[in-house]
């Protein structure tokens, strides 16, 4: 495999430093309180959150999502879910802009209601259209290299591949597409949906990805917050291991012991 | 799935306890010295030397490699590695007793000098020998479920199904055997040989295995100290998780933000 | 499992019935003979050509690929390989048709020169361009779920998933995804690209694909004849397995011998 | 990869020669006439039959087993399923014999009630004493490459290792190990449980398998005849490959078309 120059790169989108490569999703969680631990556990400096979960302006309740998230620890980054197509998306991200949110846009355009899987078409001309009112726009996409290519084209800031369908839980099943994506991307890979256990995460991490989305496994786990630490630590574990290398792959056995005859 | 007692049982083999589920093999490192730092960052209780690496008795040269071992903060275990038969691997067990090792055993029988395969009726045969003699018998084998199942009633203190052959590196190619192995076991089940990432260690501690060995993958790295760490943080992310629970994976998404109607 | 209503139905595409469900591209053969042998071995009744080896008109030389195709035995189906973006594609569909070839066009746009995978948007802008002109069209995609459903409604006769990179034979690296494109699709889905084993093409007629397309497998195999009829009988054997049943697998043992007391 | 001699070798077990690679056992049809149909459909020459189906001697009911196998089509093959040690495998084997059936023996050994997986120990032992009381031993075993040797040195005519538990029909979850078997093997290696779909034993035959032992995936498919089919097909499918060549994968895509500008 050649060299890859993210190897020893930081953790930087949008000109922004992370020392965390762990995203958090606040969706599914059984409290805001347990939320809140369980962001904390995590070690997390990004978190998604749906506008719809969202109280914007005077309609504002005491109970808010965003009283549990304190954005001067964690990224507040808006996702779009619900949108069924382009129009709609900008439309959310307009509407959390105007209530005084950031511009970062975790862009979802899923018109499938049983796999939510992402719409390429959409997704393109959503993110060419938010570039151009200076959205930081992070596109959840199919794992598809040519897309992400033209996503990074038209100014997406970091491309999010699934890695099976959202919160199926189960792992990499786009991994030969992902790898190419890692490959060939300028811009942060960030593997979003369907990572179940700490194990996917690591797996992303050691091949090179730079970072992962977590939502559905930390906030069902029976204990969220053991739950987020696992995958903190998963990360951390496959990052060091991408940057400690060896990857070479042996057919046969090669001993840790030397084999002379020892009689 | 079956609720697993194992779940919340701390690790112990043959009576003793340990905070560390991550063994480490001592072949193949650069120097004594990083063999030892990586030691020290792996976090590990259980260290494995090939017996031909010690010197015993007169012939001690200054530079041996049990100095730089601290028997007080490591469980110190005698591999036989290079035994072709049950015969020579009792006589190395007995060599190393009688040199004042501790009588704990890892018991490797591998007559093919390929893939370094263990000898399942070897294994059985000494395992029989050395627990007559009250060693602590923790033997290397095939991932073959009823093979551990008799090495079990034969006394043996653990059972170490391999993932892929030895310095491999390859995984865990021999996943759904030893899922049936750590489904019937009584004693630990260390997932031994092949596992050549993080992501292998954390999902043997997914699968329940009670602890894994490593050695290739952290000697061979090129920062062994950081890939230590690495391992030690894989494998207790691993086990988090298979404490704090969540097995199910659906074939359908299941969104974690709310789909009802947006605007 | 849903029951599948595919199940039972006849290969059709653009209401034409073919009896194989193997179709065999022409590349990469060591002479046109050798290709024509390993056709009629095949028994495929479809065969994709790349335009660019095809003569048209007065430049037409003696030696042509397809004086070597029977069209009254083969549906010539041109393909548009080389194009970089929807108007060079349609400009070859085109360029086709005025030459007299037929007007089914195996639509491939992949701009990226070392994967060769295939482009979301350019894809779809084609296929709408070549339906308003009467073409048949059969695109060559990623293995996307959603934009196989939107050719699908934009007019595509078939959709034709990759497996993994052209030419790669690493078989089906994208099959959950493949999975979802065939459960939801209503025009033949063809796995295309990547196939390199007989048992690739079997468990991909397993899933319920309609058909599969193999170039290189057979072409550059020792012996291209016998390779494409190991082809043929392992298409015809995944979808006699698809049709007479029975996917349930179970965890446990099956006895196929009653267990009861023998002696 | 290198050549394997046995890549040009007909079938031959014991100095017999076969030309279906495609073994069938006869438990869990609907009924012997069934059953009758599906294995001339499948074209095998082998049938293993379960003594305890098979009646002997004067307990001769009408409606026999072997009535509707007609042994100078088939070579018929007792297993010894039930057997949980050596013993009684062997007084199995001999009661066989005493009652005129052939000395060609598929020893089971599984003293596992839940997977039946073989017992290493017990199959290596009878396997010593069957050789010795002149019969043709074809053990059943766990994919494991030092046992498969010993076997062969101790005289068995052709090793059968397991992809996954009888009856589970979850395919080559053993391939790994299964690779290093027929790599080593001097003796035929015929895979057996666990194959549930054809494509399952194409993928066998083009890993140079010599054989495989289909039946449950035959005896409850809805339609055993069909499905028999299926596998006839795609056995030869996968030896036909396995026998014309080409193993090479690529990383990139190769073009199968050629890529020089077209316009």
């Amino acid at each position: 495999m050649e060299e890859n120059p993210n190897k020893t790169k930081s953790f930087v989108i949008a000109g922004k430093s992370f020392r965390s490569r762990l995203l958090v999703g606040t969706g599914k969680f059984g409290s805001y309180l347990q939320m809140a631990q369980a962001l904390e556990a995590s070690g997390s400096q990004i978190v998604t959150v749906s506008l719809r979960r969202v109280e914007i302006g005077e309609n504002k309740r005491q109970e808010d999502i965003l009283s549990y998230i304190d954005t001067k620890k964690y990224l507040l980054v808006i996702n779009t879910s619900g949108a069924m197509n382009a129009e709609e998306a900008v439309r959310i991200a307009k509407i959390a802009a105007h209530g005084g949110l950031p511009k970062w846009i975790k862009l979802e355009i899923h018109p499938d209601p049983r796999y939510l899987l992402p719409d390429p078409i959409e997704t393109l001309k959503a993110t060419q259209m938010l570039v151009k009112e200076d959205f930081i726009v992070l596109p959840y996409i199919n794992a598809d290299p040519v897309l992400a290519k033209r996503l990074e084209e038209e100014g997406a800031a970091a491309v999010m591949p699934l890695g099976s369908p959202i919160g199926s839980m189960r792992g990499l099943e786009t991994k030969a597409q992902i790898e190419i994506i890692i490959e060939q991307a300028t811009v942060p890979v960030i593997v979003d949906a369907g990572i179940g256990k700490p194990s996917h995460a690591a797996l992303a991490m050691e091949m090179g990805a730079d970072g992962v989305l977590i939502n559905t496994a930390i906030a069902i786990a029976n204990d969220p917050c053991q739950m987020a630490r696992a995958f903190k630590m998963a990360v951390e574990a496959g990052r060091m291991a991408y940057e400690s290398g060896t990857d070479e792959v042996s057919k046969f056995a090669v001993a840790t012991s030397p084999l002379e005859s020892f009689f």
